[in-house]
């Protein structure tokens, strides 16, 4: 294998002790935050965009998004009502790293904010290897997927505190066995919180908010 | 930056080295060979499924999964009527490199087969930089996925030699403006070949079964 370990290794610690400097300073300015992570097109923005109006006159929002290439994300978070939204762009990376979410972070003045989104490239192996110093992980799953992704990416489904699936809608559409998706979760990461949602209807949305919420009224306290 | 790009360089050059050696080795056993890239849920494992019982009786096929975990795909790809099927399990790794098939191709006896199909996995940034000395290139986008994905993950989009737009079905219940699709694919890839398929109906499979026997065809001349 041409893959030197050692370094990978001490690129991986070196980004743990930023994730902490992230972390103690989006905590100290009393922000909750949260890593939002998915396949492309599992629905990232999509729930942001009806994430944003639901919380509209509670919290002030912030948005970071990172994708490899184009501001669309950022321009959508944008529109739907974030208080702040900035464009990470990899060039070419396929995550972000807690370098990229300091650079973010600089930029904000996160004492004028409750609630950090950070959403992720999309990608359901890389971004789960590189902690940025978040609250929360959150994974979206989302029905046209498949049933079967928890057991071929379980360190994705293992690493998060929150799953999402998202495009229930398409349920009547498409050969998906809730129970052997949810097995799968269960036996990765036993008692996770779920959230059914569907974004075209607005189903489960609500269960979804009043979590962002409960967690940041708990972080302030 | 933590990231040590001369390393990295001397990663991709000897993966491109390596790939040249299994380009020879299949080529010389007059096998036509495809790297299947796409999303996770894109449909990759359901093409080949719906591919192989179609060929059945005019080519003799070998399947190459990769997967981070699991041997469910070359289960199915077996299931399906492949000849031979080989689970590359990764590790971890977010892709396929030349190292891991010159693996697989040791355990083919490459002469039995006209076509060899190789499942990447699931992920629509990394494995575009690692070339396995395939033939072809094949990217599967999803319907469901979105039409932004061309502009976000143009990597990808660029470095393929067809395109399959699979669960057309999907179409009717899902908000995608297939010319904005297509004009994106058409900026980073100009004249690629595309065949919009649905694997539930099989609609659009037959112009993508031939696009293959050509290819297996002029191969053999």
């Amino acid at each position: 294998m041409p893959l030197n370990v050692p370094i990978v290794e001490n690129i991986l610690s070196a980004n743990d002790r930023l994730a902490q400097e992230n972390h103690a300073r989006i905590d100290a300015a009393g922000v909750f935050s949260i890593n939002l992570m998915a396949s492309p097109g599992a629905g990232k923005t999509s729930i942001i965009e009806q994430t944003l109006p639901r919380l509209a006159d509670k919290l002030r929002v912030a948005v970071v998004d990172g994708d490899i290439a184009t501001s669309l994300d950022a321009d959508r978070a944008e529109a739907a009502g974030a208080q702040a939204s900035i464009q990470i762009n990899t060039g070419g990376e396929c995550h972000l790293d807690a370098v990229m979410l300091r650079g973010a972070l600089e930029q904000l003045d996160l004492k004028q904010f409750d609630l950090l989104i950070v959403e992720n490239v999309g990608n359901l192996v890389c971004p789960a290897d590189f902690r940025l110093g978040t609250h929360k992980s959150v994974l979206i799953a989302s029905i046209p997927e498949g049933d079967d992704k928890p057991y071929k990416y379980p360190g994705m489904y293992r690493g998060v505190d929150a799953l999402v699936i998202n495009k229930i809608d398409l349920l009547p559409y498409i050969n998906f066995k809730m129970d052997f998706f949810q097995r799968g979760v269960e036996a990765l990461n036993p008692g996770i919180v779920t959230f059914p949602v569907s974004c075209r209807t607005g189903e489960g949305l609500d269960a979804w908010i009043n979590w962002l919420m409960q967690n940041v009224k708990r972080n302030g306290d």
